[in-house]
């Protein structure tokens, strides 16, 4: 028969069960930090109605979403816009937009909730770059309004899962949209298209340099005077120390620019952004975490007020980590109440290959905690009573079912992660003993066959305490 | 602005909060389950080749297999078989095996994967029916051969995860397809095609009863003598109970067969029918819980030998809610080797949908353990600073940032299942005390501001006890 090469499609990440493990660790370790801070489980069909995902975007998006059609329906005509019907969804924000209209009345606002599955686009194929990778997003969505302080506890949680990820120092930077966007109108770039080609020139500062970016900005497309120019790349490279210094910083921006404080953004988004900074200081986020970085934007055109970025201190090449911020209206193309919000994505499939690719991922232990060798089969019967009391004691186990040699077995064992190795043969058992092999240390004791469970939890709780 | 209505697809089960905690519970006891019994975890993108995916189906499956297109995709021509390069998985044995084939190198086999996602399927639109449901899976692999050892430990899983689930006693109902062939071919009914006709029949025992079975096998398509027909029922109703039983009924069917002891298939699956039995009760699974059932089949062709369905005893309208079985070869389309394996799946969406029908899904608590409530803002600070306390000894915790009236937040905690509530107002922070109320006993207590997280850590230990 003819085989069909094994494959899969390029863009996707399909890990060993080593790497598994480790990813898998990381989701839960992610998904337990929202839960501690409140947040309330939702997943949505990975297929939506193809005009509720393309509602409000159009041209990048729409040419990167993957359109889904059964035998059937590719038979029919599709629909007179020419597109099928249904399609995968490329965020979790429009899924969550359409989830929290859709089910408005049944939900309890202000309304907190985490989502953690795959989106799918139809990226260009090149290294790095996912077709399909999980998204981890955390907001909270209020009905007619949200107070400011849901934008300080976002940085909490930032803080409190980054910590238990354990993948090196971060800083959570801040900046604010109102602000920005004052601090342009005060320049006399009022005008919102002016303002996002500008910030997209600024946007490039980390990867191509100032002189790049003024460069850019002094060009025939922009015509802006010298001086204008110099106070945008001032204000784009502003990055406090701690919070009195950014406290100080923005005096210092406030009294460099009085004629600004005619500016209603302007205004506001200072005060916000003092709010915010105080407030993430008094939800106990240590002062060396986060920082104000007046260059970030994000792309996104529904960001209103704060924004987030985070990046590893000692990886900023990975670029942002974590990303977010503040909207005015969540769900306007479904419905008509008002749904402010704020909430932050990780995109943990890149994280984690960018994490693979440093060298940062730790792929050293399995998920199986014991194997219980066999040496013949007199002894499976006492083997399979063994595996049954260390399974009833939650203690992952696997029996080597397949017999052979017991240093073939062992080095399975060694070779797959598993630490301990139990070894119940017809001596052991007959002085009513067993043997345990911890392949970590590289040593070996023999305990009573009836304190076997209690010896190895004490063992694997001391790896727990080693471990927090 | 026109409003697009949120909706979606029809065959999808979306589910508000409660409900999705109540799932996500189930999803990891059974995880949980899978691990305890050392298999390793996997996850395979979710858009496949669409030629790895229909190399050996065809007709019914082809016809529900949804195709996916970005738009450059379907811009341009689609391949010369005329349908789109790739396609959504509907299970997740064909990507395991593709896995299996594509990383057989890099694995250690017997290979021991669980795998817990969406499969996608083209249904017609119908209650009950899905489109987008969870598939838990486990399977073990064999390079070559496969210890029959291993289709006795799959029942041991399935009494420890259904046991976990806790939704009702339940029975693991085994048989083996060469005992089934035998016992045909020994009839005279040697042709497969024919068999499996026959078995289609069969099938609808339970749905349509015995009249009917016997009815259609007695109908001029089969062409078989009365007493043939009368042999087919009596075999295929034989039900055991106890292990005793299940013995005695084997050597009966052993004695009452004496010409079929010289078909190979029947003396086979007698023997492993045996061996599999003594080695479930070895791996200490309940004899109430597994029985021997001469009907079940499964419709899919690739089982060789063990079967398995599972069935809620108090609910058998339910049907199977956990089946498999062993297969020769598992990826004979992609690889030249031989990959014996043995295993099952449960549909967890369509279960939890039928468990929520027939009113078992609990949906009472939030994962959500304390709300931290606010007076005013002078409290805020001290308000932060005990919820920290609490987030950072990983009790859930929210905080009724908005503020407003102290009933509005007591009353909005209990509906949302949320246990404690803290009050930390002028007068108790005065005391140096904090009110705790209990919203599931619907009383309330005050302890000392440092005693708080100690206090609640005892009160939620005390819970977890109780459901253990």
């Amino acid at each position: 028969m003819a085989l069909t090469t094994p494959r899969t499609m390029p863009g996707t990440l399909e890990l060993l069960p080593r790497e598994q493990i480790a990813f898998q660790s990381m989701l839960d370790t992610i998904r337990r930090g929202f839960e501690v801070y409140g947040f309330l489980p939702i997943e949505t069909p990975a297929i939506e109605f193809a005009d509720i995902l393309l509602t409000k975007s159009g041209g990048e998006t729409e040419r990167q979403v993957y359109f889904v059609q059964s035998t059937g329906a590719l038979e029919r005509a599709p629909d007179q816009s020419g597109r099928p019907e249904h399609a995968l969804r490329f965020d979790l924000t429009v899924p969550l937009a359409r989830y929290v209209a859709e089910h408005e009345r049944e939900l309890a606002f202000p309304f907190r909730r985490y989502q953690m599955q795959h989106v799918y686009r139809g990226e260009r194929a090149q290294r790095g770059r996912f077709r399909e990778f999980y998204q981890c997003d955390i907001d909270v969505i209020g009905k007619d309004s949200l107070s400011i302080r849901y934008d300080a506890e976002i940085p909490a949680v930032i803080h409190a899962v980054f910590s238990a990820l354990d993948i090196g120092a971060f800083t959570i930077w801040l900046n604010n949209r109102k602000l920005m966007r004052g601090f342009f109108e005060g320049l006399g770039i009022g005008d919102g298209e002016k303002q996002a080609l500008v910030l997209r020139e600024v946007d490039k500062l980390d990867k191509r340099g100032i002189t790049y970016v003024q460069g850019a900005l002094c060009g025939e497309g922009f015509d802006l005077p010298n001086h204008v120019v110099a106070e945008i790349l001032a204000f784009v490279q502003l990055r406090s120390n701690g919070l009195d210094d950014a406290h100080r910083l923005l005096e210092t921006l406030e009294k460099g620019n009085p004629s600004h404080q005619a500016i209603p953004a302007f205004v506001e988004g200072l005060s916000e952004l003092r709010e915010v900074l105080e407030t993430v200081a008094a939800f106990g986020v240590p002062e060396s975490a986060f920082a104000l970085n007046l260059s970030i934007a994000r792309g996104l055109d529904y960001y209103t007020g704060t924004v987030y970025e985070t990046t590893l201190n000692a990886h900023p090449d990975i670029g942002s980590i974590c990303s977010g911020g503040r909207y005015d209206n969540l769900a306007a193309n479904y419905t008509k109440s008002t749904l402010p919000g704020v909430g932050i994505s990780i995109g943990l499939t890149r994280l984690f290959w960018q994490l693979r690719e440093a060298g940062l991922v730790k792929t050293t232990d399995s998920t199986v905690q014991v194997l219980v060798t066999q040496m013949d089969a007199t002894q499976m019967p006492a083997c399979l009573a063994i595996a049954k009391e260390l399974r009833d004691a939650d203690i992952a186990t696997e029996i080597a079912l397949e017999g052979g040699k017991l240093g073939k077995q062992l080095k399975y064992a060694d070779r797959a992660g598993i630490r301990f190795a139990v070894v119940a043969g017809e001596d052991e058992l007959a002085r009513g003993a067993v043997a345990v092999k911890d392949l970590r240390r590289g040593d070996q004791f023999e305990v009573p066959r009836a304190e076997l469970v209690k010896s190895l939890r004490a063992e694997l709780a001391k790896d727990e305490v080693q471990r927090a």
